[in-house]
């Protein structure tokens, strides 16, 4: 249950046997199944999910009612809405399983509890931040600079495993496309 | 020199005598002009600077090579291009200086030292990076989701000591106004 995690945090921390254990300990198992919402707007985030198993989907809105997928996950990255969830404020975003999912939770009463306990996991979470903005950043710089190819051939690099488990109209609705548009564009790369 | 930092940073952790001792030895104290370049696009950022005196702007150039204000900071914040910063890759922001500033820098080098002579900092740059992507996230949302005058009013909010220090045109560039644009919002605001 735990050995996909801990290995995970192992690429940003080291840790004791004791720190692992009270990280294990902090950790709530969920399975979910698909097509759930963890979160809907103007819910508050209650968690952070490393995912064991399965793919999740997060989305908002736009101005016309369209849904805009602002990042995909599958397993053994995380997930959550974190300015919701540290700052306890309204969340803007949906959070959807694609696939039944086995999830690794904190709320935020364990994970301030976990990080008293064994504060050498404040780097992980730092780290995971970090890339967190790195990510969005990157989003908004790429919409503004790079065409249609780039952009779903960069998306094809930073989530190599989605297309085949996810429905086309989800990415169209990543990539700011409509369905019809990233069919072209894919078709002209085959024939590449 | 330090008085404005140690205060600052006593908000999101507690330390030792020895640890901010620790901290303030990290830190480089730079003078630079107004209108001075911190960084450029395509360069890569070596520094993540506090504020003690003066005012920065970030901002990208869109596709048109307009310029898209990002951020404004003044005294008591935190400035850098974090994802730049942190993955040694190059930048897509200018950083820029509109005021004469005194800031608090440190490089890659003296953080990673920092951080491993005192690791309670850890949580410190974990809070700012959080509330960094908080306000990303929050830019974007509004975007979609505020009118014009909604979007001056949370301006005014969030930067309060702003409108007085800083010429109207990168406001306006900051909320996606053109500057007559800017000008009727505040004229209608001010009839109120």
């Amino acid at each position: 249950m735990f050995s996909a995690i801990n290995e995970n945090i192992s690429k940003y921390v080291s840790f004791t046997p004791e720190e692992i254990a009270v990280f294990n300990d902090a950790l709530q198992l969920k399975t979910v199944p698909k097509k759930t919402f963890l979160l809907q707007e103007g819910e508050i985030c209650r968690f952070e999910a490393f995912i064991n198993k399965g793919c999740i989907r997060t989305y908002y809105l736009d101005e016309k009612g369209a849904e805009v997928t602002l990042q995909f996950a599958i397993e053994h990255w995380w997930v959550s809405d974190i300015a919701s969830f540290h700052e306890q404020k309204p969340s803007r975003m949906f959070i959807e399983t694609l696939e039944d999912c086995e999830l690794l939770t904190l709320n935020p009463e364990s994970k301030e509890l976990l990080l008293r306990k064994a504060p050498c996991f404040e780097r992980m979470f730092r780290l995971l931040v970090q890339r967190n903005l790195s990510r969005l950043q990157e989003r908004i710089f790429h919409t503004i600079s790079l065409n249609a190819t780039e952009k779903y051939l960069d998306f094809l690099e930073h989530y190599p495993g989605i297309p085949n488990r996810v429905a086309q109209h989800y990415i169209a609705s990543y990539l700011g496309f409509s369905p019809e548009f990233l069919s072209k564009v894919r078709t002209k790369l085959a024939k590449k």
